[in-house]
């Protein structure tokens, strides 16, 4: 399982334009003592990196004598990438420049019964055409997209090999997807894209060891650990939300009983205010995202069963949370997604108090619990960087490797 | 969190004569392609480790054509290192020679109320002096003590923090030993000297994702990710015996209830055993060895109250190990310390059965669950490479930085 050098050659190209995009402008100098590389490695990786338009020299650094250093920045203009994030309950697309600005968004609903693939791959595909044209970005500049679907993916075959919460099993997403638009496309799951999100924009920056809890209607913990994505060695780590909480507890579709999800996750949530007041006016049957929304104002107003419901929830997802914290002695948990957004401050104090009652003394002392601060879908990020990440790997590659029509490579990527 | 350059100098250092000890005699090119470092990299760590006289040049690989090329390997003799197992039920000390071969061992019963720690540095303290005289070690050759305790330790003060079966806290274990010890000490915990063994000499060689689980009094999983060990922000990561399995469950010491540990340590088998059959013979009230080899023999001889023991404790076992799979997809869990050793294959059978039902399919298909191979006490064996990794760490360094006196380094270790 070594990495071959052409691996760690796109690590580092990746890491440096990483550097770049975070903090514009930056010297060679200043690249190599942020990543750790050699400043040769550096120069010849700045030089690509100029090569194919994706940042630019933007002056010279003041100096006090000596030789002025040459500043290079991130070239916003110099490509687009798309970020696609399909959930249970919504599909969001966003366009972004190369400094991960987004340019253009679509959102769309998807009602229980809607999630069928080809249904699915149609609305993405749509949505992509649509924030494209809306951008007014020209189709040979975008560098690709990054496609996140929940569950078990193949990032190789582009294969969603199991997406419980959508009822999919193997289902060719990405070769769908191509039939019906031309770039290259890239597929991984949510935990990825939140954790490669907070690493680069968010609240797991500068950490070695960071966790990212993504509360949707599936959960999970996508890793950071020893400074960058742990995915495991076949690219499944993280399904937190398929470890047992309660033995021989509540059934979850994916088989087992006591999972952390059946608890915690969005219908979860609705099973715990159900059980506390069958015939509650916040319950919303079948509308996961109402209830959510309902729950959240009521608690925002003191409303005792929103509040004891939050508190229910947050004894289930504090003990998760305490476990990750004993397992991983993480610097950081962050609490992502739509369903931490919407129940935000009163949950994480919860969460807070029950985790400082379950994890041991030294791992607690040395963690940290927050919410993502990402405003918009951090996912669409995340995602949006794994189609940078591939655009870098393919640089010298040969075209016909890679997945899909890529116009715009074509006219980027030096000679091989 | 940035390692320093003096860090990665040392793990390059210690990279490169791990590898001379797994596989003499061996070339710098060899070593280079093994570590993947560069080849004047290894050149010049070779060097330092000839200086040191921890490898020797032992002559040259047979070429056909071109310069042949020097050979090297480890110089057994060049030092002796001695680990220390501290358990619930006993002290074992073993010194090694820098191939770690097993030179002399020392093992000592503990029972209930004699785990004081006073009482105990005494013991580890006698050990050690034994094994060196009866290994016939200079003691200016010993280059130092790596001693594992279980729990929550602190590795640059010295502390065993927190060791909830030995009830202590806070206990400054290393500054009491060093009152009767001369040699340079080194703190961990048995999670992760037994992840080091594995990975060194055991089942997780070659692989970039193991998990170790630990089963004795406590357990726990000491984790290799990336290839390396992950200790966590603060040394305290792989506390998976304080991870929830059944939320409102058997009360455990750290003072939650359901923790794995409660179910599955060696206290937690015995009331498995308890509740199955409160009068079996099997049952050796207040002694943990004594019963889990009673259910050893008897699971051996098909005894039925000993086999379906088993099969309660596999069920909680594979639950966990399954969570441990889902979490962070790893290519092996090795089942390693004395209950594992003890139960064995029986063991191994029905966990591998119950996880096979619990876990995801995708995860669960690139994981192997063996039992460790390694037949001595993988913890002593860790615990002496985190001394041998201690000495690497102090070339170069002034002596006076160095914990304890170090007659030996001082002869060893070329001038700063």
């Amino acid at each position: 399982m070594k990495r071959t050098s052409r691996d760690i050659r796109t690590a580092h190209r990746y890491e440096v334009l990483r550097q770049v995009i975070a903090a514009s402008p930056a010297s060679r100098q200043g690249l190599a003592s942020a990543t750790g590389l050699s400043l040769a490695t550096v120069a010849t990786l700045v030089g690509e990196l100029l090569d194919l338009r994706m940042i630019s020299e933007v002056g010279f650094e003041d100096s006090a004598g000596g030789r002025p250093r040459g500043l290079v920045a991130v070239n916003a203009s110099g490509g687009a990438l798309i970020g696609v994030d399909i959930a249970e309950t919504y599909v969001h697309v966003e366009l972004f420049d190369l400094a991960l600005t987004v340019l253009a968004r679509a959102d769309e609903e998807m009602r229980p019964g809607e999630s069928q693939p080809e249904r699915v791959v149609g609305v993405v595909a749509a949505a992509i055409a649509s924030v494209v044209a809306r951008a007014g970005v020209a189709p040979d500049r975008v560098l690709g997209v990054g496609v996140s679907v929940p569950g078990q993916v193949d990032r190789d075959t582009g294969v969603a090999e199991y997406a419980p919460n959508l009822d999919w099993h193997d289902v060719p997403l990405l070769d769908l997807l191509a039939e019906h638009t031309p770039y290259p496309l890239h597929l991984d799951n949510p935990l990825r894209a939140c954790v490669v999100a907070e690493l680069w924009f968010g609240a797991a920056r500068g950490h070695e060891d960071a966790v990212v809890v993504n509360l949707g209607t599936g959960v999970g913990a996508g890793l950071a650990l020893g400074g960058g994505l742990h995915r495991g060695v076949s690219n499944s780590a993280g399904e937190w939300g398929h470890t047992t909480l309660v033995l021989n507890g509540r059934l979850c579709h994916c088989g087992n009983h006591g999972c952390v999800e059946t608890y915690v996750g969005a219908p979860g949530i609705m099973q715990n205010l159900h059980e506390l007041s069958p015939s509650s006016a916040l319950l919303h049957p079948g509308n996961q995202t109402a209830t959510i929304d309902a729950l959240a104002r009521a608690a925002a107003e003191h409303d005792p069963v929103a509040l004891k419901t939050v508190q229910d929830t947050a004894r289930y997802l504090g003990a998760g949370i305490a476990d990750l914290i004993n397992l991983l002695n993480p610097e950081v948990v962050v609490l992502s997604s739509w369903v931490a957004s919407r129940l935000g401050e009163p949950l994480l104090d919860e969460v807070r108090r029950v985790v400082s009652r379950h994890a041991l003394g030294r791992p607690l002392a040395a963690t940290g619990i927050v919410l993502s601060p990402i405003a918009t879908d951090p996912v669409c990020l995340g995602a949006a960087t794994f189609a940078l990440e591939g655009a870098l790997r393919t640089v010298g590659q040969r075209q016909e490797t890679v997945r899909g029509t890529a116009p715009a490579r074509s006219r980027t990527a030096p000679p091989s």
